[in-house]
């Protein structure tokens, strides 16, 4: 009796894992369907493994392909570091730096995307199967998937642009987790088409293109307790055509062109979530989006305050609405929403921000939302923005000398019919058409 | 100096784990038993172990006796299918599948309780001490309890009916851990007595009779971030005489006889859920349960869509309450709950099903909870429902067809008194004694 | 190829980790430090290392020192039991007990810190490092660090003084994870300055004098999903200065000083978390903390009834407030607040306590909290009540004898202006100026 399911990738007899541990786990694959073979002994027959990556550097020039179930890939560390707070320092001053790149049980993803490539074909972990049952079970733990630069033609490592993906699920599965992975300078993190019982947890999925993208349709998963930041031109949490997904917990940073985009989602729940965004269009519901409950989060968007990303953001100006509802029968209930930019930002220019919009739909539910719209003193600007950690210093430098910032708070749009709205700005603030929407305004304090 | 409190239950030179790890793990905690007997050795002495359970499949046929503190038992995967779907797929198509079987580290629960043997008997892991301390710090981890199959006297593998118990604690205990475990086709998943300080976080608990039974009575305990659902006749979370339960960041699907069944709790939470049920009673609180705070949830309740289920309910009709309130000073708000069925399907046939039922007790608070009830269009039915996972192919396929459904949002029987009910239904939707309860009409949007 | 970054404290060559992991520790780093020393080969260089701790007792006596990224220290096991418990105890029953001390992978710390040593002289893990990058990525999961005893002057093991921290995170760090980790009898559990994107996950940190403390800085960082319980004379949760922190799904219970204490936070986020405290002040939002959101909460506060510390409390009588909230623009949406004590222990004698407090600042909205506010009858006080475990035990039994206690369930200050106060309570509950502030009473049910 031995311990015949569990590998080590430094330990295995084909290949070098530091060199491709492509290579490696695929031979492990291999040595796993060759043992386990038979589909029902003794009530038993094809438990899977465990693939367990120690801290070190691995290099991926081989694609891992998974068509088995019960497979657990896990390491030893997320080992998150910025790169982009790396890339956008002077290359003179990293001879001083005590390490330039992310660590842990880190592998590094070497593939090259070529032009007319499939989509997955630089995903260092490509998941498929046909026939039934649906994939099973397959774990990812506690590694890190670095994609190492961005190509872009343009200021290439700020362009989240590589072709790579680190995880890519293109088969309907079932409870699958992603649980303490660290991702960085990916062009896509996690791509999940088909999920179902799904749960990505716990893990610390930044600097990349696009995080988490849950594609094709799905039901009954959650993404919880994730900290999340997408590039400018992407999206932190997508999902489309789900039903009965759960994104709680989580706490999403800037940039993502969203920090949560659903596309025909039905009755699922964004709640307790701490949202920060550089643009409008934080969560967007579009596609017939219904019955989804979006409750208790705290969402807050400024300026980017950071020099480099600055001649960067999603497109999208201030009318399009901080949330952006298209659809039936939502709730939009005790969230906060914290705005604050200074007028010369404001696009277009002289415009009233938009807060929260209604787009299309009928029946929506909104009550009880706080929201917060400051403008910061000119010379707040001034101050030196280095890196992330500083838009927090700045904050705190000016939080005393923020002025109110006229907006919109909710805009009902005439396509969108039968809406109710209570508690959620007052007169003044809220734009509907009375005559076919519910509207009860915020009690103004006198002043 | 060696690692003696670490075992592999495949390298133990007693027993054969595949045979019968029940055997094995004993034998193990035998072991530490005869090396920890003393009590304070240099303010130390008794650590406990971890006991790790590669993956594999292993028969227990001898039930394991946890009677130390600081064990844990830890696999590397919970190794969840569906055997629902497979016990119902015809035996002739099982030849072309994949695997058959849960997997990852797989126990397979082999023990046959017999008419009049205690409740325990069948339980692969049963916990009990006597004295003081209270047992403490016992961890469960990463690992997969099979019942295998469910034996009722008709239909028998969707019975839900088997005899056996994944873990079973009979003692009162502190600071106990369940985490990453994979439970299935277990009369009852985790029944658990007299707990302080329990978390069971971020387990998948499904297809068994009952998920989580926290019995006896109970304090400052967490279910969190879970995936769980129970069978049509069983819990999904059930808890009783507790205090401080904090149940949250769950995904709970059907079925499910309930959601969550509180029976004389007090001062507990549930947040930020997300429920989906088959039944009316969704969430009961019975038994004097009070102070409770639901909000932020998502409840969803349909009709059974999956053919073999069609014949199963949980026995409660439409006027019963999809959540079920018993007891005083309880809040329930800013939920979001969502039903949809058709009328033939309605019980008792031409009944108003009532959504929010305030049954006995006094002082409950519901604000703002957004209730949308639909009827879907008949040829919605013909399309084929082959697995859990079409519920929703199904549901996105319908969404555009649904027509209001004529509900009692909320109905407070004469017993429950000196409730107050806002913006939770219109005049016309609400069945309040308005002479002994607060009542304010949600606003109804023009037509 | 070998493991070279995998250490097991127990087999490292240096030291004897049972005497001193301390020593074996800074060994190992140091050892990881001279294999690792180029910053850039082939796109990599430095990834850290795991250290492991098996199950067993180490004693400290040699604070550890990091100063490396990408270091994870992961043990098997929280092993935490309740030494305050067996303090209280007569120490004649102790012969009996089937242990004495906390377990798992626990780590004695025999440091001993001197009048006039830096706070951080005596703290087990000290982690500081200057230059760039900011170190990242460390990570502390599932063992134990126990301080064995607390020793003030007077009754010195309930004294919760003894100088000792588990964690003192020093320098500016970025993506931290603390997880699975038990921490008991420390003054300070962890210290942690200037965070970002840090995450406390599952935790179970009690009877520390302190359990969390963010000071200094931080930003976008998660407190989630613990069990946490400080001393009467400290903070469960604190942080200052902090921007874009989620705190939620976490179960806060006594004692604490407070159960949330804010200095100067801005734009974080307090949501579903079941906090319970014996005091005045659960929660304090102080120094101009803005724009902060509280929702689907559930706060309940008794009074302490275990006999050893009913002499002890935080010094904060009732008319501070059991919410204490100065700043600007803050949301308290949806909470739900019970508060149950006799009125011979309401201090001042006769006053009446005061639930929500506004005590300066301006733009606060308060809307849909449901407050209950009860009193025992005289005789309940006199069930046994021998432990933690009987709090529970006494409220189920009494919750039925409680009778309304008249409370002040939102004060205003005048020092807090253009307020919005919604259905938090009714107009002879209520303490505001409504020349200044906003305020819609409660609707009240008929008697």
């Amino acid at each position: 009796m031995s311990n015949e399911n569990y590998y080590d990738v430094t330990a295995w007899n084909i290949g070098n894992a530091h060199q491709d541990i492509g290579e490696v786990i695929n031979s492990i694959i291999d040595d796993i369907k060759t043992r386990q073979t038979q589909t029902d002994i003794n009530e038993g027959g094809k438990p899977g493994a465990v693939i367990y990556i120690p801290p070190g550097d691995y290099h991926l020039t081989t694609q891992v392909v998974i068509d088995i179930s019960y497979l657990k890939i896990v390491g030893s560390g997320h080992g998150f570091t910025s790169s982009s707070i790396r890339f956008n320092t002077p290359q003179n001053e990293w001879a001083d730096w005590h390490e330039l790149w992310p660590g842990g049980s880190r592998i590094l993803v070497d593939l090259t995307p070529h032009v007319g490539d499939e989509e997955h074909s630089a995903a260092a972990f490509y998941v498929k199967r046909d026939g039934n049952p649906r994939i099973s079970s397959v774990e990812f733990a506690d590694f890190c998937i670095d994609g190492l630069h961005f190509i872009g033609a343009s200021d290439p490592e700020n362009s989240y642009v590589n072709g790579k993906t680190g995880i890519y699920i293109a088969s309907a599965q079932d409870s699958f987790r992603i649980t303490g992975m660290g991702m960085v300078y990916l062009e896509h993190g996690a791509v999940i088409y088909n999920a179902d019982a799904l749960s990505i947890h716990d893990n610390f999925l930044a600097e990349c293109g696009n995080c988490i993208e849950l594609r094709g349709a799905g039901q009954a998963s959650k993404i919880t307790d994730n900290l999340i930041g997408a590039g400018y031109n992407g999206y932190s949490i997508y999902a489309e055509n789900f039903g009965g997904l759960l994104v709680t917990a989580n706490n999403v940073f800037p940039r993502g062109s969203s920090s949560v985009h659903f596309s025909g989602v039905i009755r699922s729940s964004i709640t307790s979530n701490r949202f920060h965004s550089f643009y409008p269009g934080m969560l967007v519901l579009e596609n017939n989006c219904s019955e989804n409950m979006i409750s208790s989060n705290h969402f807050f968007r400024e300026r980017e305050p950071w020099g480099p990303m600055q001649k960067y953001d999603n497109g999208l100006d201030d009318l399009y609405g901080l949330l952006y509802i298209s659809g039936n029968n939502n709730s939009i209930v005790a969230n906060h929403i914290s705005e604050t930019i200074e007028a010369q930002y404001i696009k277009p220019s002289g415009a009233r921000p938009v807060v929260i919009r209604l787009v299309s739909g009928s029946g929506n539910y909104l009550s009880d939302n706080h929201i917060v719209a400051t403008t910061e003193a000119a010379n707040a600007q001034q101050i030196a923005k280095q890196s992330c950690f500083d838009t927090q210093v700045r904050a705190l430098l000016t939080v005393d000398t923020l002025m109110p910032l006229d907006v919109t708070m909710v805009q009902v749009e005439k396509e969108s019919l039968h809406n109710t709205i209570l508690d959620s700005g007052s007169d003044a603030q809220v734009i509907v058409d009375k005559t076919v929407n519910a509207f009860r305004a915020t009690p103004t304090p006198g002043m």
